[in-house]
């Protein structure tokens, strides 16, 4: 009989669930609309009907276990804390702790960004690298980070917030609220508005041609532009890439992986984005011995977080 | 029968050993110097010879294993890559390797600043803390991370630079040689760098007084003329301080440590040094969840990379 493992990714847009094997083979998938707005009871309903759906037609009895990922810092009693694409959740609200009440099977959660990384590290680009980070590059930046084979954690699950990083005293002001994080010098949010307020008065630039207004610029139109080899673009490309590579720097003197992969939607520049990475971590790394660590593109896509819920569940089972 | 620990601590300028029961209790000291300048195989010899005094008058076969700290990065087969305070080293003598030729024990090396950590977390202010980083201040700034009870070593074993930060891109040049480093902004060498530019032409300040020359001042007289009211030398030590705190802010966010102690020379300064420390980590943490982590005074003192070499022997025969 095959043993099923079931993987959440509680977003602030989608709910969505699958329903794997030990090897991560996809067997069953479902997706709903989160609708946070509705409330946290209704947002745990539908994640049991996605549950339910992705278990359909099979024992329950066959489930070993059932992983979530949600954003936002979660503690190891499974309860998030202020999540910012979950406006208003209950502080007080085990997620486990519901779905122990409603399911045989035992589940467990993590932090998303975490759980990609556990994703990436069994089944995507981190394969068989014990020494892991996994950077995801977005509207905002995180990141998880895998030691010596385990998540690493920290005291109270809260670790890897690599995107909060001072890297420019008194710089740009943060979603966090601080100033001169990473997140704020290289995200897809910090490009988007470095690129309208430039082009408020600026430089012509294919970037506005694309957006058609100066409001309607993101990253992705930023992206667009630079690959289609517009100067201004690829300028504030560059530039975000120097922010994150002086990052992975301080990651890499920290902590010392053997890989690092960039995912997240700004990622999808490709080497437009990390050739000018890679160049600054060369430029910026202490020699010889930091050297030849790999910077490379995490494979796993839009499932990643699906896939690390999967992840999270085989290795607390293990 | 008392089962013996020995742990040695090899300098730039001393190499020091002591043998301890599992309690770290000393029962045996002894020093010399260490005249790298005369080469590795007379460092070495002079360094088995501690081994002999701390083990006179005992049975080889009651000591449990040798613990060896050393600066620089050292690999996991127990070679030390180009030490700052040794230099000429060769990179493919395993000092455990001609240990182990020597002495019956098991022998285990790590570098100085890891076992630091391990011998805070064993014996000193980090007991029963299992997420803690401590961070020497001295001529450089290093460090050690314990991630939930064990070292964090990286991939080759490498991890835990971190003085090697960037904070400041393109700030002042740092040991190392790159740019805007923790290490460049608040070591002591970046502390009195600082104090010597200034005072060359600058503002009068009980520093000069104390020092006599510009060319004598260290980092040890801008802090006694700080611990004396100076108002330029407390302007030196915020200044550092406030770049410790970003950087413990960083570490803060990626690691999530329960504890942070410092220690080194610079940390002799004490509160005046540590509270605006303490003041920058916490306008600058994100909240709420990051709050209340405790930033201490390492307890250890002179023999914490002894009782360090000690915990790795602990750690290793666990």
């Amino acid at each position: 009989m095959t043993e099923w493992f079931i993987g959440i990714d509680l977003g602030g847009t989608l709910i969505r669930g699958i329903r794997t094997d030990g090897e991560g083979n996809k067997a069953a998938r479902a997706q709903c609309h989160t609708l946070p707005e509705e409330g946290a009871e209704a947002v745990l309903k539908r994640m049991v009907d996605i549950i339910n759906e992705v278990c359909a037609g099979v024992e329950m009895d066959s489930v070993a276990g059932i992983g979530v990922g949600a954003p936002g810092p979660i503690d190891h009693e499974g309860r998030i804390h202020n999540p910012p694409n979950l406006p208003g959740w209950p502080a007080d609200l085990s997620i486990t702790g519901a779905l122990g009440k409603l399911f045989q099977p035992p589940s467990f959660i993590g932090n998303d960004a975490n759980l990609a990384a556990m994703g990436e590290h069994r089944f995507g680009s981190g394969r068989g690298v014990d020494d892991l980070i996994y950077v995801t590059v977005s509207t905002g930046i995180g990141g998880g980070i895998i030691s010596g084979g385990r998540l690493l954690v920290g005291g109270q699950g809260y670790a890897a917030e690599v995107g909060h990083q001072v890297l420019l005293p008194g710089g740009p002001i943060c979603g966090c609220g601080k100033a001169g994080h990473l997140e704020a010098l290289a995200s897809g949010t910090a490009i988007a508005r470095e690129a309208r307020a430039a082009l408020e008065s600026g430089p012509t630039s294919l970037i506005l041609e694309m957006a058609g207004t100066v409001e309607n610029i993101s990253a992705k139109t930023v992206g667009l532009a630079a690959m289609e080899g517009d100067p201004f673009a690829l300028e504030l490309v560059n530039r975000a890439a120097m922010y994150i590579g002086l990052g992975l720097v301080n990651l890499i003197h920290i902590l010392e992986p053997s890989r690092i992969l960039i995912g997240g939607g700004v990622s999808k520049m490709g080497d437009i984005l990390l050739d000018p990475v890679r160049k600054t971590v060369n430029e910026q790394i202490m020699s010889p011995v930091y050297e030849g660590i790999e910077i490379l593109p995490a494979s796993l896509g839009e499932d990643v977080g699906l896939l690390g819920a999967v992840s999270l569940v085989l290795s607390e089972l293990q």
